[in-house]
């Protein structure tokens, strides 16, 4: 019997829900790799269509999908609504992408003398993978779980996906996939397009399953890990695609702090405390200059945090992480600054502010802690702040406050930071982050286990493997690669060609 | 102390080289380091620049190069001169595919409203991942080895290279890398981005220390497997670009047989002996119609067969291998129907063509076997076809040879095999891979274990990251970020926009 728990309170529901067999999976995976070619005959246009009713699908059931995600998850209508509108944005996003064509990377090589000899008729395009396993998130219930990124991506990709249903949100996941099937019923795609899975013995035989192409994570490192070695030990290792963990450091120049001192302290604040915290680009150690203008900085933090009231966190594994990872933040080496409420029922957690010297800081101190937890590092002067840089974990996004006659300092800040992060955040916080076309979601291990990102439209890349066509018959190839099909960018004897264009 | 072997003879020479012990493999991965920031300090044109003077100086020592190669791998000059040359366009091309500069897919999404409220400005953007360990293949001493696809796409890329030498062309390794040094060096760039090591116990420190990156290795499927699972067990792992083993399996139809059986056979006998049989994409099962059209395919195969001379093989351990394959699989129920000569010293093979029907095809009979054999399997219409083809491995290839009009056995062996393999070659032979933009070597595992490629331009994309930058102040972007740059393809909020063109 599974059950469903709302952390504002602790109380645990039974729901009519069992978790799923591996007999069950096994079926799901079969219908999974019947339905890829249903996905494929669709067509880009007809894929495009789909994604967008599921979009509409999504904002239909908004109501009923935001009251139990807030029941499931305390993160309040407001966020859930945000991200509601976000995980169908990413929909249409990703329509968009199948409609502009790019991500097919259609390329020809026509036949003819090269300077290695005479060379054959060569077409190339992404084809999809398969069907993906995708994981959905705790933190995210809409954008990183069910109907979120990894399941878009890979429908658009013309991959059917089955998901593991997070444990913290299983109605939520269950009325999410009620309402993409809903939405891709609606346009002719098929329902088994999108399957979900219960319970942790059932994920573990979905991704050792033969019909499974890809997968697809967003978890914790220690969970990843998990995974990664079962992938790792099937006969064909396939793709796992993991966002694991990410501490997200932030500097603040002696520029800035002098300038906007207050507004970097607010903003900070509401950084790091948004959603309870329970954000991968959260900005888990910020580091302020020594001096009046840092003392303010960290001042206005104190209060800020001291006054600020407790945050229900997600569940309550959580919860108990957060209590021991900030006791041993605390024990080792920056201790508590300041510390916020933390009253009422359920997985209520503190705002908390520890303190540190960047000369003391250690690999402990760099453990990454979901939650409304920050920690500051007072540093010295540059070499004490580069010192202590050189120690940081990779992570997804770093984050530098600087003004503009400080030109030097940024220099030598973004080169330092680079190899270290996905991306590199400039007066402003890594939270929040944009789905666009230029973004990106991932960084050097453990931030992310690939090159390829989560979040934006090459997140589709993930999901379609490169195929070449040699002296086809037109008959056979895609049409995309026919010669005379030029709706789509295609790269032509070498050169990139536009829709439209003069052949 | 290190050996080479001629292959022709069997004789040893010993070499006044010794294998690297790991602390001079931590050395030269810690130069390799310090040689990124010069690589990526060249720029885009100071790159091609200096891999088009690799490419000259690759070919200024062709003649040195070739008889080295040859008397380590018995390759013949004819063939090693044509793979130099490959080699040297390889290098040419990728410095073509750098000035051209889509392979960056830098992208710009103003800041603004979006649907989802105001967006940041975001500038996205491939970067080198850092320094790469490359492994030489036995069967291309230069296009798949020191002076290979690998080394130059990792050098395109910016990342350095160490490579793993050969044990069968150990001095080819070391002459080719001096070329290539030599042509870096006069072009203004690091020495020490390219490096060697040499034994097994060196490669294995290798692609465990910290500062490597990415691997790229062609080889067995074993050998495959335990660099695999070293990478598996770092702490942090890396990228493992795998091409690992292939069938290619080849259809004749019904047509063709009856159209052009005798071009087809002799077609046939020289993909599969070419090189020895010693290539990745040689084709090492055909299937054959029943009847008298594909008898004379067979008779043709058998005389051609019969009368072939023995090929020298690259070394003892790929003789041996032929040797116990080439009866194991005689054994499993495809009988030899002719052998060749194998006069002579040395590792020399005798052609050696395997007959069975493909209604008795099992696991067993789908075995890769690496040089001058090919097993031909009779198919009695089409349905016994089908029956057959699903039961073949993944592979990098297959290929069809049909008429023009049977057009509906073409689409469906087409569709039959396009989830087999990477690439499907019609009334043509998978052997002499085209190196172009649209060329792609790969397929599901175990032929490759990744969606990307060791061949064509795309190659360069497994030594990158994407980066993305937010509101940052252009003082630290690219240029190729810099708002008025139009050099190079970009997308820009989300339209593909081509050099020159209108702003």
């Amino acid at each position: 019997m599974i059950t469903t728990t709302n952390p504002r309170t602790g109380a645990t529901t039974e729901l009519d829900l069992q978790d799923t067999s591996t007999a069950e999976v096994d079926a799901l995976a079969e219908r999974a790799t019947a339905a890829a070619a249903g996905l494929v005959g669709l067509g880009r246009e007809g894929r495009a269509r789909a994604l967008e009713a599921v979009a509409g699908s999504l904002e239909a059931a908004r109501e009923e999908l935001v009251r139990v995600a807030d029941e499931e998850t305390g993160l309040g209508e407001t966020r859930l609504n945000g991200e509601l509108s976000r995980s169908a944005f990413q929909f249409r996003l990703f329509a968009e992408a199948l409609r502009e064509g790019s991500y097919l990377e259609a390329a020809i090589d026509h036949a003819g003398d090269t300077p290695l000899g005479p060379g054959p008729d060569l077409r190339r395009m992404l084809l999809p993978i398969g069907p993906v396993a995708v994981f959905g998130a705790s933190n995210f219930p809409f954008a990183f779980s069910v109907a979120g990124g990894d399941t878009a991506s890979a429908l658009a990709a013309g991959c059917p996906v089955v998901i593991k249903a997070h444990d913290s949100h299983p109605l939520t996941s269950l009325k999410s996939a009620e309402a993409i099937a809903a939405g891709l019923d609606s346009a002719g795609a098929p329902r088994d397009a999108v399957a979900l899975v219960f319970g942790q013995e059932a994920a573990g035989h979905l991704i050792a399953h033969p019909a499974i192409r890809a997968v697809g994570f967003t978890g914790s490192l220690s969970t990843g890990k998990v995974l990664l070695d079962i992938v790792n030990r099937r006969e064909d290792p396939i793709p796992f695609y993991g966002e694991l963990s990410s501490l997200n450091p932030l500097v603040v120049t002696a520029g800035a702090a002098a300038a906007r001192g207050d507004e970097i302290a607010k903003g900070l604040f509401g950084s790091y405390t948004g959603s309870g915290g329970q954000l991968c680009t959260k900005p888990g150690l910020a580091f302020v200059p020594a001096g009046p203008d840092g003392d303010a900085i960290v001042d206005s933090l104190r209060s800020l945090t001291a006054e600020g009231g407790g945050h229900v966190l997600l569940n309550e594994r959580i919860s108990q992480a957060f209590d021991s990872i900030s006791e041993r933040l605390a024990s080792s080496g920056a201790p508590v600054a300041a510390r916020g409420q933390a009253e009422g029922d359920g997985f209520v957690v503190p705002p908390t502010l520890l303190a540190t010297q960047a000369s003391d800081l250690s690999a402990e101190l760099t453990e990454e802690c979901f939650g409304p937890l920050i920690v500051v590092a007072r540093y010295d002067g540059e070499k004490d702040l580069v010192a202590a840089l050189e120690l940081m974990p990779h992570s997804l996004t770093a984050t530098v406050h600087a003004e503009g006659d400080e030109a030097d300092t940024v220099a030598s800040l973004a080169q330092l930071l680079e190899p270290l992060v996905g991306r590199l955040v400039f007066n402003a916080y890594p939270t929040g982050v944009r789905v666009s076309w230029a973004q990106h979601h991932g960084g050097p291990w453990p931030s992310t286990n690939s090159q390829h990102t989560s979040v934006g439209v090459t997140a589709i890349r993930r999901f379609l493997r490169p195929f070449v066509w040699q002296n086809a018959p037109e008959t056979v190839l895609p049409e995309e690669l026919h010669s005379d099909y030029d709706a789509i960018p295609r790269r032509i004897d070498g050169a990139l060609v536009l829709p439209g264009s003069a052949r």
